[in-house]
């Protein structure tokens, strides 16, 4: 039914599973969408009395190595050659389905293992709980391509790290260190990859003792006591520029190229 | 390649109309998605230079009188048959589209004439314009049927007229005289039917004249500024319960059968 | 039951009535506790079903001419004399009725005639609407005596006529032409003084054409979205300034002894 | 002159000390009306220097087992037999207590011990300052009932421990290890049971060191800025549609009867 | 003492004049910089008792004809050639003046004659009141040149007159008609020319009957409710990414050349 | 070229070097200014390409132990003697200081070493990162004067470490543990005194591996993410009532003439 992505329900437990280990599940437009997808599906399970939580975790050596960079052809199909020159639509398009997720009545885990890095962090952090396999690469990298991470991501870690440690992690771009990750916030519980599904199950199993829609108004209520959406319009505003920069373009050659350290020229 | 709207573009305005006619245009959920579509297009033109303005208007009698009652079968085929004990995904879908409007890179005008009722007006209030044709009845009656305006016509409505104004309006659910419309700040310009197209394109001809992403770009800012998504949020905590009461049961049979008054029940 | 104020339920409307005429219906500390706890009989018939609305009007020639000064003194009593140095708790005391009003179920209506000055248009202001005799004076002249509106009056009439016209209304105290008031949003009707309980009592039955729990929801639909109790805290900041200044105790002497115009110190 | 409290003052300590060991410390809405009574007597201690902290502490083996049970009748006879149907001024009355705790001119301590469970830890929450003795089993166990912790408990976690781990306590209803508690920021200080009142004393002689004044305008300067008053709003929300569910029947039950556990019905 | 205004005190009102009018008061960096030490002044005054509230006004036949664009080179001396590259420092200097005139403690008159265009207007939005003269041309052409209003103008446009009209009066840039704009709230009085002055007089001498204090506080306090700061930076993310179009430079060429219409390209 | 600071380019860090050590760089007013021109300088750097990032520190034997108390003489030059009587101008120009460094281009580091107390706190809370030498004494002492830090003190520690924390740190103004710092989130790293400049190069160069244009937008969008300006107002209401206090003016004296513990008054 799905290209990138499977879903399956067992015990209660709505699973989203990436699909895409060959690429190791780097994350194209459609896969975004299937997921957005997937969420619609999971709400019904859940209306219907079948689903209570819902998983996101991934199949192969990694969890997501972030965004594909083939999605920026997929934008200029959908919005013309010169979508660059408004990214507004395109940065949209991307934050909706992370704020589906986000808003879905089902409260939503992310099972990390191997590379958790951009668009897939992004990803986590718009799950309720975070359990991440020791010795993962946990990284929001887009500042070494000249951009920032504009689709939730600056906003959610900002929300659990506040404003010393969120800058470090993304003006560095650097890999977090699981453990501090767990000390300041970012993840719930770090175990060793072969924990991570019974951890995960073990969590869902306790939060299943509750009521269904106790647990799940408690989740929106935290959500809508948040109140961020409008920090997302500002990493909007930040992408919208980067993306015209003569070193964005000099970002992505030197990571397809693989030619470091870039020579950067701050225009 | 809609079936309940066409689009058109000239004189670099682009034309959203709605096209339902022999329904008063009520608004059933296909039509909502075929808006939300024509928004992208509509953003592919503004990238591509080929539209600088959006107009939404109506054929036939009457802008829209509101929410299709069928609309609630369509909703059980995508959330299941309890879909109304969890009405969360169902707002969130409709406001969506109404955000995606008020969103989008382009200016907004809203053309109506003969009635512009509920869901109709809380489109015309996602547009940055409104352009009303003299003796068109304008309101929220939602309230007569037991529910609240909760597809942004709450929220939108309150920043426009302040508290008072807006629960007089929403709990009283009469028609709004247009002239109070125009001096409170509801429409922006009251004109004689047929002046309904010449008054939005001398309008559309004056903004112009300023560059496109400077009349962009103040769009942007203005609703960055207003900061008010939080707000739909309550409209949806309370459209929840509102849903699942006896009196919205009783009103809607009511509208249908035309039992007018209902004996509320205040459950 | 009450010594200030009566009660008493016609029609599904539930009245409170100011009722101390030979004070010009000045209000006390006793006065305004009375009317916290008449809300709370109002939500209780509420809940019965037995009132879906709430007036407030005034037995006499006034509406009400504001706080009582002796009100001072019962404040001496329930914080010791030095209740001054730490006006904290005694403005969130008088605030904290002015809430409830806000929050009460019930659509609350203001029926003003003769005066309607300082606390007593705070009531007013702390209302979902106002309706005004012609020849009424509306005015809060608190910065005549060295002090501010601090029982919710600077907040609520921000939210209903912007910065620019609320601190020209404040910082000179003066009367408020009634035509004005309705043409800024301030009240929602101006009528002859005899029409004042026919224009009340016609609104509230389009009101009640609705059902009650979809008016009850629009009401804390939109006083939630206003999240203006913050606000308050500011007008406590500076009102526990301005009662220590030497420019209030001349303030007040010059009204006691009608001294005008009173010499400011500035301190 | 209380029943369920007892109050005193010594060096300049103003102490409520819950005093109902024969339940547990159970709380009923009297016991919460006498502690929103006794802030107004520390008020008045603290404006004649006669106290400049409070300790709210607790006689018997536990702090509080939360609320009790019967406090439902009460709420009955104060809004009539339909109060459930409506419940926000019933969640308004409890939280405006909690309200005054918070904005009282006072630092305040709370020393728990044994238990602290579900409104005992809301009234932990709503102190400045909590000193918890080690094997304290500290819980919010609403939704385990079928609930939210709807009298600020939610809000004032979610500030002190950020949205995911306040999701994780608050779904699962769980006991939180102290240490965690210390790690995490929601309590100050974990210490031996014996230690408990000598290290709030020796905190509270550290805060006397600096002026009075000063001290209470950190507390009201920094309270001022959290502005999360509208998020209590929120939790109305939530709690009003709870209470009206089969699952939250059954879930009293279940605790009355305690045959766990329930077989929910998301409804 | 300074170059570009003049200063004076009479009858307690501290005067500042622009005073460029063989430029039309077209205003340039060092304009601005002198009334931002001109405030100082004003604050000294207010402190010492000699000045209670503070006028702006302008020599010759007009009010202001906006920013001097010579002003653009000074930039250049302060940032280096490529200011440009990084509006931000450039933007936070002139709305810091702006700021500093809002948040001064004196009560703030802005009287307007002529003209008052683009960052005239947006001085005369920083001010607590404005009094105009009968056919004055106001305007906030700035789109017409492909800029925003970003010194202010469009976060204080907007909390007077909301959204729809903000947007309407910012993308088109045309002429306000001084009675719309008294009608919407934008100006506080409409007079004949010659009754600027005596309005302006006869508006604070009834401020000056309220205590000073008061006066200052009601101001200090409507300003802290609006707090809408952030707002000013979402300006300045749109104006420096505006500043670096294409049409930007076209805007300005064909202003000062005077061929307008422009060919806009839309980037 | 500056009188209490040095600055220097190397390696594209521009630093700010504190260098007052004879007065263990107490801050005057003149300090204060002369790095808020500096940082006009950096920004100038940073557009020319010649800095990417700003380190701030100190010559001698300790950061700074805060404010230097013949400040205050210098605010009378500025606003007159009676300028306690409206601190509002002042706390403003020292605020406008530290948000400069605040909203500046480049990330900023601060280095602290020695005693870093009060308003050297103050600055280091205004900087994105902190880097502390082991035993330190870093403490934010106003309120053993009779005062609250109003220099954004309260509001960027409150954002790093939560409401209570805060409240204990800035009540007790003791000194603060640099390992609880650093768990808590007030600095980043705590280093041996040696490792001060090392480690944050170390960091630096880390940061200058990214773009620069992305590093400043994370920056500046974190920045406008918090939106917390309006709390430096709150602050400002607050110290404007302490510094006119009996106890502010005993607790000055006892800190000049060493004769604690002061015996407060509470006024």
């Amino acid at each position: 039914m799905y290209e990138f992505i499977l879903t399956e329900t067992h015990d209660q437990i709505f699973e989203i599973v990436l699909n895409r280990p060959d690429k190791r599940n780097a994350m194209n437009i459609q896969m975004v969408e299937e997921i957005g997808k997937a969420i619609d599906d999971a709400e019904r399970a859940f209306i219907q009395g079948e689903a209570r939580v819902l998983f996101i975790r991934a199949e192969g050596r990694v969890f997501s190595s972030g965004i594909d960079l083939t999605s920026f052809l997929e934008d200029e199909n959908k919005y013309g050659e010169n979508w660059r020159d408004n990214l507004f639509p395109t940065t949209a398009d991307l934050q909706s389905v992370m704020n589906k997720i986000e808003d879905c009545s089902l409260p939503t885990f992310c099972l990390m293992h191997g590379y958790c890095l951009g668009l897939g962090m992004e990803l986590a952090l718009a799950c309720d709980f975070r359990i991440i396999a020791e010795r993962t690469k946990l990284a929001l990298p887009e500042s070494r391509l000249g951009m920032i991470p504009d689709v939730g991501g600056t906003t959610r870690l900002l929300r659990l790290v506040g404003p010393s440690r969120a800058k470090e992690i993304i003006m560095t771009g650097g890999n977090i260190d699981v453990v501090d990750a767990e000390r300041w916030g970012i993840v719930n519980y770090v175990v060793p990859k072969d924990d991570l599904i019974p951890k995960a199950e073990a969590l869902a199993k306790d939060i299943m003792l509750s009521a269904p829609l106790a647990v799940s108004y408690t989740k929106r209520t935290i959500n809508d006591m948040l109140d961020d959406r409008g920090n997302l319009k500002i990493e909007a505003w930040a992408q919208a520029q980067l993306i015209r920069t003569e070193d964005f373009y000099n970002g992505v050659n030197a990571m397809i190229n693989k030619t470091y350290p870039v020579e950067w020229k701050g225009k």
